[in-house]
């Protein structure tokens, strides 16, 4: 043992070495920028796809033998090297994009306003593409705005979307594509036909406006009319880095609307029941284990949002209205065992889920452990100034 | 516009020297490794804390400070940071801890077969002490085992923890410390008070077995009798880097009990649900958003569990029947207003909440936008072959 000088002296030492390591990662970080920044010009100019998970994979995957081979943990560098990507991805963004149209006709935005429509602006934008946006107050303008578009895309809230379709009824140069970002894809995309003779396609992207690249992002494709009239406008999304998945529209909507819906539902249902308890969150939140804090704060996110995109998300969909009503009449039976303290129902049930996900509960425990891992790197965690276990707190 | 050699070539050439950065990023981490341990040994052989969220915080803010100077987004490095500091948490665990207790008598836990067991028996090993294992089939040697311990740790199922603390009853040594780490407190706690006239503590470790380390996890603690008694099992658990949250034990098992309870209840329900509803996994997980993948996630690791420790915090719980009970009659009246396709309910309810929740809304909303990202780093996205932006794929 060395007596307290010494120790300080020491670890304020190899702290110094820890720092001056740290500072050599940042401009490590730097340099490699500038690398990603000239891949970047190359794959803007050639039109080449931001994400390409062959090559990601492979990079991957070298880098762990290297590390294992050095003794650094293969989990640590991954983790890393998904990190920095992902930065990377973001900045690919911002430096623009290939354009995969033939020309570059505008695109009109409809409802480009909203979140979703600015985060597809920039996009577009930043591909070459002239774009105008038509919202609420600009119909009056709309022949102007729709002269000669290669694309109009509708963004507007679900309980608008047929009206503002209905609007558009033989305004679109007959090759210009009519597409839609609703979250339902059968009634939008019945109606686009409807109205427009040219390439229809419906499109759903499965993310908020807020991520940071469209890296990795899934779109939801539903074809409509013409998909090599289309084609240039899925190409551009790959381009941007989106991975597309192609679904039948009513499937979709049976399947997504309702989830969707009951999944909100409950969530509010979730928040309300929490105000009504009077739960004091501060208590709530100082006691919480990073995945109790991980569910609250999927209640939060909801919160925090708009209602109205929430509300017509629940209130648009038959689907989720039938399966709210299955849930809250399972949750009654499975109650009343629980009021009955009778346990066999419980592990009945529990054996019989277990055996209907089969391997896919183990992926998901894996999963979400790493998530959960990552939760408490960045959650800040109670502290406890009742007693210390050294005595030297604060001198770190 | 290159042709296609010369842009491949060009391509090669980059990819190779980022190739290259990551190989020294992977050197620096291996020097920083050894930077970690030396800080490592001191601190274990002066039995300083693991976790020191002070000199946390101010290396990665003087990081921060540093990346923006040299144009990296500071996001970027505190990400890196933390994911590099968490794998030292679990390194330092790995060398060995100072030991906390003026002396190295026995510690002796119960039920140190389970999960939880092995990970406080590993913990106690590397910290010095002699470790014992006093299991179901262990009581006719109990009077050998709790011969002269230091600590005897109870961590059976809450069924039987009543039970196995009083076969406890006077064969403890009175300077012993009786302690628990049950995930129900107010019952144990009173019930080592009566059996063990010494120092008594109730734990609620709020972590599973898998964490990486214990660095930054919380324990609850409720005082029972003799705090300076307890002192040096308090000190330990600092030592390994956990957070203590004091807390009364009725209040604990009020709120944490309820709520465990009621939500592992309606997950339960809720995979019993999308099980009933025969959903097709495959096809829900090829369609799913991160956020849903992750609430499925959250779905699947409970049911790749113990079922029993699942029923036992159920059905242990009186509060969280009542919760679920009070939950289900919300839901109905909602879903009421949901069947009359009565928005007002819907709008007036969020509005409620989300004031109510206040600035945490937003908090949570960042707080898992950030999960939301890290998740899509790592989760595996879908492919759709049908079509390809370029031509070009497997030629990354």
């Amino acid at each position: 043992m060395h007596d307290g000088r010494d120790i300080d002296g020491e670890l304020a030492r190899i702290r110094a070495e820890i720092d001056s390591a740290d500072g050599e990662l940042i401009d490590l970080l730097a340099r490699r920028r500038e690398l990603v920044a000239r891949v970047a010009d190359i794959k803007r100019c050639n039109g080449l796809p931001v994400y390409v998970p062959e090559r990601e994979a492979a990079m991957l995957s070298a880098r762990a033998d290297e590390a294992e081979a050095r003794g650094v943990p293969s989990g640590l560098v991954q983790d890393i090297l998904r990190r920095i990507m992902r930065e990377s991805y973001r900045e690919e963004g911002q430096s623009g994009f290939r354009r995969a149209a033939p020309t570059s006709r505008p695109v009109v935005l409809i409802g480009g306003a909203g979140g979703m429509g600015c985060l597809f602006a920039r996009y577009f934008e930043a591909s070459g593409y002239p774009v105008r946006v038509l919202d609420r107050d600009d119909w009056s303008q709309a022949t102007d705005l729709l002269d000669n578009v290669g694309l109009v895309l509708v963004g507007v809230p679900i309980v608008d979307t047929q009206k503002v379709i209905e609007a558009l009824r033989g305004r679109l140069p007959d090759d210009a594509i009519l597409a839609d970002i609703t979250s339902v894809k059968a009634a939008p995309l019945a109606g686009m036909l409807e109205v427009h003779d040219g390439p229809v396609v419906g499109l759903h992207p499965m993310f908020g406006h807020g991520v940071p690249s469209l890296a990795k992002q899934v779109v939801v494709h539903c074809p409509g009319r013409d998909a090599e009239g289309c084609r240039w406008l899925l190409d551009q999304l790959r381009i941007w880095g989106a991975s597309l998945v192609t679904v039948d529209p009513s499937n979709h909507d049976r399947l997504m609307g309702a989830i969707q819906a009951q999944r909100h539902f409950a969530t509010f249902v979730y928040g309300m029941h929490l105000m009504g308890e009077e739960t004091d969150l501060d208590e709530i939140l100082s006691l919480s284990s990073p995945i109790y804090r991980l569910e609250l704060g999927m209640v939060g996110r909801l919160f925090a949002q708009e209602p109205d995109l929430y509300a017509d998300i629940i209130y648009g969909s038959p689907e989720g209205r039938e399966l709210a009503r299955s849930y809250h009449r399972l949750f009654g039976e499975l109650l009343e065992a629980y009021e009955n303290d009778d346990r066999t129902v419980f592990m009945d049930g529990f054996a019989r889920v277990k055996a209907w996900l089969g391997p896919l509960a183990e992926t998901f425990l894996t999963e979400s452990d790493a998530l959960l891992d990552q939760a408490r790197d960045r959650i800040d965690m109670p502290t406890d100034h009742g007693a210390d276990a050294t005595g030297r707190h604060g001198d770190a």
